[in-house]
């Protein structure tokens, strides 16, 4: 946690901020040995970063004031259209993609991504992770994340429109001829498949609809991995 | 899992080789269907990497013979020097790493590396977490891994020896000018500090042995991320 992320209401006035979170309260308890006057970096969801001075501590609330305001680091011109992972990493993935800053993200299903995840609780959780991802990175604006739960309507109706000249899509894959490209200068559509990968007809149908499958390589990675791998390399 | 790992006295002669480690037997139960005549990648640990074809299959093991061999994938020349980190993401980390095809791993002590961590019996694993990489990434040749459980002796005296004008040591800071850079054709030391950063005498002791200081931006990403994150700059 590098800032701790405020909702707007939180705002009690213009000099007055309220932290009364639990889970942030334990974690500056437990990282943190603040103390009244110290100072803190704050965000306000949706707007700039702040650095605070600690007003006040209690066991409900932290006080702060802002002294003063930051920019955001920039996000990534990036759509991440991710199979829909397992549910146990779920959590890792998202808070990861939104602290490398990807600007969007589209949770897709796949042939092999199995029935069951999209009934997983953790899909109701997506806002928390999306909190933790920002306070990781030090951002307040959370990228969108949409749910398309049908592979061939999602891939021939919606991803089209998405794809032009100035922003490709690429879907990481291991058979593909080509090479990733990295150190991009324009934005892009990264699509990444399940666990096993994609198999040959969704890859068809991708490439049929404006995809371009490239290799990363011979080895074969975690998704995890191989998101944040990816985008390692295309933005430098 | 991508090949399964044999050690070579599995070998039962060059016909015959063994699968009987409960781990093994188990994700291909779970996650094949596998039957006699089906094949199976196959690797010996520090040798290669084969097609082989499913002779048996009993509830104690299975029994492969070798069809064709196959190179493993090259790694990567880096030498990855990681702050030692927290037992809960050890595992996690060197397995991702070891999937991306690091030469070597030195896990090091620094400042704001808790002591307790080098207690954490999950140190005695690190065989089985480099067993789950190469497993994932359809390698067969372990990296070495070292510890040093000392900051200063280690980089006054152990990493001087590693740098030269072929093969510089990056160490990942946010405050740096210079940027990590990007599709390098050379090899060289990757150092990465722990949750919270290496604080600022750690960053003097190894600039002034020779590392150089080179931001990835204002983002701060988890160790495991910005390990993948950069290895994936580094070499496209």
């Amino acid at each position: 946690m590098n800032i701790v992320l405020l909702e707007p209401d939180h705002i009690l006035n213009n000099d007055v901020w309220q932290i009364d979170n639990p889970r942030q309260l334990q974690h500056l308890r437990q990282h943190l040995e603040l103390n009244v006057g110290d100072t803190l970096k704050v965000g306000i969801r949706q707007e700039l970063r702040y650095l605070t001075e600690v007003l006040e501590i209690s066991e409900q609330h932290i006080i702060v004031r802002p002294i003063q305001a930051d920019r955001v680091p920039e996000k990534l011109p990036v759509h991440l259209i991710l199979a829909l992972p397992r549910p146990k990493v779920l959590r890792r993935i998202i808070m990861d993609a939104v602290t490398v800053g990807v600007e969007r993200i589209s949770l897709i299903h796949s042939y092999r991504v199995d029935k069951s995840y999209w009934q997983t609780p953790f899909l109701q959780q997506l806002d928390d992770y999306v909190t933790l991802g920002l306070e990781q990175a030090g951002d307040t604006i959370a990228p969108e994340i949409q749910l398309y739960k049908r592979f061939k309507p999602f891939v021939e109706d919606v991803l089209p429109t998405w794809i032009n000249a100035e922003r490709p899509a690429y879907v990481a894959h291991p058979y593909a001829e080509q090479h990733m490209p990295y150190a991009i200068q324009h934005g892009c559509s990264l699509i990444i498949g399940p666990e096993g990968g994609f198999i040959p007809y969704e890859i068809e149908l991708l490439k049929k609809n404006g995809c371009q499958a490239m290799s990363i390589g011979n080895r074969i990675l975690r998704t995890e991995t191989a998101v944040s791998n990816i985008l390692g390399r295309l933005f430098v």
